[in-house]
């Protein structure tokens, strides 16, 4: 299963690099096989993710740090959000993260991206209608993964849609699989299409 | 027969998903076998449509009943919508239904999309020449398969283009046969997409 | 050897239909085994781009009469452009006609297009630098071939660079071979991509 | 390992192409098997870059001599520009060129690129932290290679992010591999997207 698992989301990955989502080897993935798991496996640092394949993820422990450790192998300069996400939010087992251009776009401009309206909005867990009112979080860019790991805990309540953006860099999304993950991904992705093609365009 | 076209229509879906039209699990998709059948092959609930497949297809009846109902087995939410399309066109033996942004960003504004002076627009069955006046109709969205049914009814004389737009939702598209019914809606999209850069960009 | 063109050419339309450059069924394109032959192979009207093969191809006399008649088998509805282009610059032996969308969208505003201080010109067989002007003339559409063929007739002093461009229709490119008549089209798209999207973005 | 990395270098052309960066025969690329060789392996002038082969380079010595020549074989037009890049940036084994819009457009209007607070940045080599100001330069276009070499030489200091654009024409990127050249050139454009859509759309 494990197998497979890399294999679908090796694939996906590379999907996600052709859409330009992921230029040159930006952009990190992690996945659990059970969400009582403390190993965590996620891609090695320095990928191309034009090439991405099963063979390059790596395991980590709760923490971020390397099991079976290498001196040739590095994890993701950003498991540390990786590992931040898993315990605050304890169903999760697959996290994705994009650089994807509208949130980006969004993320200049605004300290949260608000959706009314649009019927996709339902591709977020929970949400039963287009009228519901949906609104993801935007943090400050940082190069010290500490300020992350901080902001989501004291932000946790604000973080209700499974994703968050980091201002000029990208998106974070993450469900309690793989399949729940990119379907987050790609609805906040769609809907800060639309919404900035009608506002801007 | 059946397994060449559900083979061709599932390529087609995966195809419209790479172009982004039809984000993780959204849309739907279902065709008959002659326009005198009952028989309604509808896509699945839930289905990633990057990946769907001939087996993603179910048979529900007339009403959107399954037929050989199994609880892992759930026809789409929208079901409705096809079958009562089958019902007031009833030449109809494929519909599409897409997420394009370019029909939904013109619905958020119009309450019918008129397009005039495009030679593209002879892609609509019955069109003959570019200057004739194509009119599209915009229907409010809802969570209530029911009102999409009864504005269906009530409107069916402005339905004249083998399409409609649900505002902020996407598009639904039919035809005679498969092919038509992918010549009529990607017709649309196009005519949206050039009718929005230039009026817009 | 037209075999292994037929297949090209096919792989061409394929593509260029996978970057919406031809929805459904729409446009068409011919090729001529050598620029002296009579016999023109053109696209069977009505196939759709996404799945245009080899077998795609029939028989048109010089005027645009099919060889070989057989009452299932029609050659695309602008024949007429195709055998006036090959008559007027006697050197081409492959023509392609696209929709794509920043040429047609430029064709709204402008009875020509003017490109000056792009690298990309000489993509135009015979230019030589990027500060030469190329001017390429936009007509107005029509149903009628006849007007066409009578437009090219009086304006082929005009048609300098291999290509033209119908109003709110799409582009005519040639060449005295396949890869002269692709670089034409696909500078000239690229020319108006970029020009569009500088003066209107 | 050079037949590797033609096989590679070949495939992302045809990508680069597939994303419409090099429309045709338009762009070049090269790459040396050591930094100390004297051998340049380059791209063939005329090659339609949606088909490029490993069979599609040719040597040439370190001032774009051909090795072995041929009269049948051309080397890219802009190959003085390669040489001049690998004598003043001698740790380079690897140089794309690129006619992707967006440094075209920026280039259209801008003496020099600007970015500071995105995160892709850090995909230049030695820049640590989105905060830092990245300034790529933009050169006139000209047809006479020996201006190139010339502004090269004179303005070296100036180009420290290893790329640079050409006015109205393309992107020259480079690297002390195929991966790092890659990267660099993919940073810049993806930078480029994302300013532009942000300060224009």
């Amino acid at each position: 299963m494990i197998d497979l698992l890399k294999h679908e989301l090796a694939k996906t990955i590379r999907i996600y690099n052709s859409k330009g989502w992921s230029p040159a080897t930006s952009t990190n993935y992690s996945f659990k096989l059970a969400p009582e798991d403390k190993d965590i496996h996620i891609s090695k640092s320095g990928i191309d993710k034009a090439n991405f394949t099963s063979e390059d993820f790596m395991e980590v422990d709760e923490n971020g740090n390397p099991i079976n450790f290498s001196i040739h192998l590095k994890p993701s300069a950003e498991t540390g959000i990786h590992c931040q996400i898993y315990k605050l939010f304890p169903s999760t087992t697959c996290i994705l993260h994009s650089h994807s251009v509208y949130p980006v776009l969004w993320s200049l401009e605004h300290k949260e991206l608000v959706f009314e309206g649009f019927e996709i909005q339902k591709g977020f867990e929970g949400v039963m209608s287009h009228q519901e009112k949906v609104v993801i979080p935007v943090v400050e860019n940082s190069q010290d993964m500490a300020f992350f790991e901080n902001w989501m805990k004291e932000n946790g309540e604000k973080i209700n849609f499974h994703c968050f953006v980091i201002k000029g860099h990208g998106t974070y999304a993450w469900g309690k699989n793989f399949f729940e993950a990119k379907r987050h991904l790609e609805t906040l992705d769609y809907l800060c299409e639309l919404k900035w093609k009608s506002n801007k365009a």
